[in-house]
């Protein structure tokens, strides 16, 4: 989703086509991936004031989270970005918070979760510092540069991994991202039941519990 | 145990499955650890604010406690992890405290006890700041990245024993985690002297002393 | 752009021809970058307390920026100099504005908005930390010695590209700097119109469109 | 000695044998030990709030502490958890307070008193930050990576040696740790001129002046 | 210029005669780089509270420094010192004001004004905190080990550069060194018109503009 | 010179006998250091609160000190600490005061005045932090690793010279050193010129000038 910095003016038809693949991508990416939440509803009008133009979930109420789902839902976060550099061959500075959000996923696994298996079972950094989700004051680091260097290695990794499975999503259902870009420009919405429609001639695609209304 | 952080809500029984088989876990690795405390009370209903669904002990009343005893007690932390991965094959984010507990504790051997033959029979990092039980303000570093190094090598090498004694416990006796996970999903709770009664035909199984009830 | 440092008296003549040349290799980088912002107007009279001798573009309604913009907008901020040194064979410490913001931006395409492929489409340093657009109040490093190395090899390859690709417009269109260098002199600022008129002998220059007057 | 944290209770005749082993193994060092300061009595009853179980000398006086004489009392300090590790084969977070103490010594020795001769006759750290005997505020460091390193090693020389130095005394005079143990876990307390007895059919022994009691 | 945090009394002769051999090394170094700044008066008097016995320029009105005159302001700082060395085979700690300043010069020619190839036309470090001329709050590194590396090779080259011109220099025209001490210490002062007319029987000298009197 | 914080009581004929060796081993060094300070009074009376046994020097009001006197002053500061080595084979933690005030002397002579030919005519960290005389509120590094090991190599190397230098004289002249001790046991004090008597019969010695009486 893009930054919620951006100026309320009228946009340009070019900077349209911008957001409209670039939420296309991320729709698409979640659509095809197992472990990601299903679509909801996908839209490039601006959100309020927290958010630009977000592709929408049902509030998550999931208890747990799984390693799978956390690769999943990094590939949905990064499949915005995937899609400008498929589509454009460049990208811009709009994928800010994806790629903060990407980031801070991959990390979490890595240092808090225990979800690396070459760092193993275990957390690093100081707890009272680390409030995962909520207000970050500042992480305290009490380990060495060598597992540093380790963590950063696993984090890399892990945003590397699901970046290319983005890719490949997107690149192998390229006529999709058209499809779905194209219509948002024409109408700016799609609702949970006509984005899934959209999908009933692949069948590759994994078959989703059709998402509950809000 | 999993983390208090979870809503309260109706939980799923895909998720009470995914509980009581993490809280099995504890409990298997509790009974079968020569050192661990003896299981007192075995439950997947959420006790309050403090705790998720936390698998009860006696109130701890060791005036000490041995170098065998944090070993067992670590692989006794993770042993809700372990069952996690050995019946799903995959992890959650649920762990995140029973991982701090464990990597607390194998710190606490290495830098506070002395009991790690690599390091010697030394402390490392600054007293004032490091109250172990109670509120920790802040590690200060009064050693070299060498030194560092060592330490977290070290607690790695701790953290994975242990996590390969409660493997191996949780893959020989999966038939008790089974029986156990069950019955939790069943009667939700199971108290010490019927957890007892479930390990009587394992001739391999420690005795341990009947715990007295508080 | 010269600093805003600079005292307000009488400039020498040698100190008005090393402003215009600086001004006009911003200029032509700035005409000659295909993704750079069009040059709206050139000026060697100081603007107001906050900027000196600044060479003024439409204000920036650009909604994202590309890595080919940002590339570019690099060069044109060390246009000045560049033109310093091919001009007068030596530097003088005016340009330290114009390195602050070449630097700024670089540092920010790798960190910020995963614009290089050595680092991938990660973010690096705290978020709270780092507000680029606005007051920063100190980025919080999270990230290993060797990942500081890479960031630091990767904005200083950024920024040679940046300079190398200035120095080769400078040095091919010496005629043109030196051209718009004398009219600043003469006439100390140069209008859109004019400026554009002054290009249109080249044949290999990018078309830009006519900037909009404010 | 054992730390202060321990709580308040009729302690079990387990942790009595661990606590009397415990201080035998201070006082044996500390008698054999020529630089250590003369046994004034030996003691398992705890002692007001400050301290646990200790070891009881008469208050320290000398003017100046040589070398050999830290060596010896760092010697002393660990005797405790050596005893522990030769009686029972397993050691217990009991010993905290010695570590510190022993680790606190070894240090200054390297850092405060030029004792090491790998590193000379210098001050390593800041004063004002460094007051040894009384608040530590918190040491600032002002010396690289590679000094760290060598004071870290040489502390770790220091430790070793007084260890090894206490567990070849406890080796060497076993029987009389068990004698001195016994009777403490009889009578709780010995007194200076009852322990000096106990050592009248060792010829080896240092002969110690008689502690004047206070 | 030696530091004003010298005591006011009466000096002794052999005090002056190093005062005066440091002063005229600073006064020679000046005349004889082609960038340096004019010399405008020489003394040995003490000058107010702020500095001791300082070589007195006209008031610097550059807008720009180029990076020229910055290696040769470098040399005319370590003129001092040279001429303690060169004269007395013996340095003193009174140059520690001419030592800082030369250091900041060469520092910022690296960090600020982007004058070192190896490093490149880039700023390192913040800007808030780094306010070259005014109050200097603290800089914030936001760079690797391996780039503060090469910050410091870099400014120990230019500081060992400027020092060999300074040093050659002074070899070269000892006779005049000798000279200028002499009479500073016969009259304290030497006024610009009189200290340029002691160079008119150098051809060699570079001619510089004569300095305006204030 | 023992530190002030050692206690006000009757000393013993051991202690006194450290002290006079340790006073003998200053005031030794400082007659035979040509470039030391002369000797004003020697004595193993406390001083005040300030200072413990300090060797009295008349005040000091150079304005300058040279290269040649720093190494020197850090010999003498080592005299003590050599004194006791040289004589009773074992050192104490008496002399911190003494090893505090020469590594700040062999620092400073690196890091402020410029006097190591290693690391040039420089200054190493920030100014308004590192007031030499006076409260030092801490020094605010702005090198790199590699820098602060070379500077920690060039106070080692100057520390190791002036204590090899206080070695040399007082295995030299150890008659003289016991002839010192010896007196201040019996009179606990030696004024100036009868100091300077007992080296009449030395030819090898500095000539000093007299030391004018306060």
């Amino acid at each position: 989703a893009l930054g919620p910095e951006r100026r309320s003016r009228v946009i340009s038809p070019e900077e349209k086509e911008i957001i409209a693949y670039h939420e296309a991508g991320h729709a698409l990416v979640a659509r095809m991936c197992e472990h990601a939440k299903p679509v909801y509803k996908v839209s490039i009008i601006p959100r309020g004031m927290a958010g630009g133009y977000v592709l929408s979930f049902p509030e998550d109420d999931r208890m747990f989270m799984r390693a799978s789902e956390f690769m999943d839902e990094i590939a949905v976060a990064l499949g915005g970005r995937v899609a400008e550099e498929v589509v454009f061959g460049d990208v811009t500075d709009g994928a800010v918070n994806d790629l903060e959000q990407a980031t801070k996923m991959a990390r979490a696994m890595v240092t808090r979760y225990g979800m690396s298996e070459r760092l193993g079972p275990m957390v690093f950094g100081k707890r009272d510092e680390l409030i995962f989700l909520g207000k970050e004051i500042g992480e305290q680091r009490n380990y060495s540069e060598e597992t540093a260097e380790l963590i950063d290695r696993e984090v890399q990794r892990i945003v590397h991994e699901a970046y290319e499975k983005a890719r490949s999503i997107i690149t192998r259902y390229r006529h999709k991202l058209d499809e779905i870009a194209q219509r948002l420009i024409q109408q700016e919405t799609i609702e949970a039941a006509e984005f899934e429609a959209m999908f009933q001639d692949l069948d590759a695609a994994p078959k989703k519990p059709a998402p509950v209304p809000v």
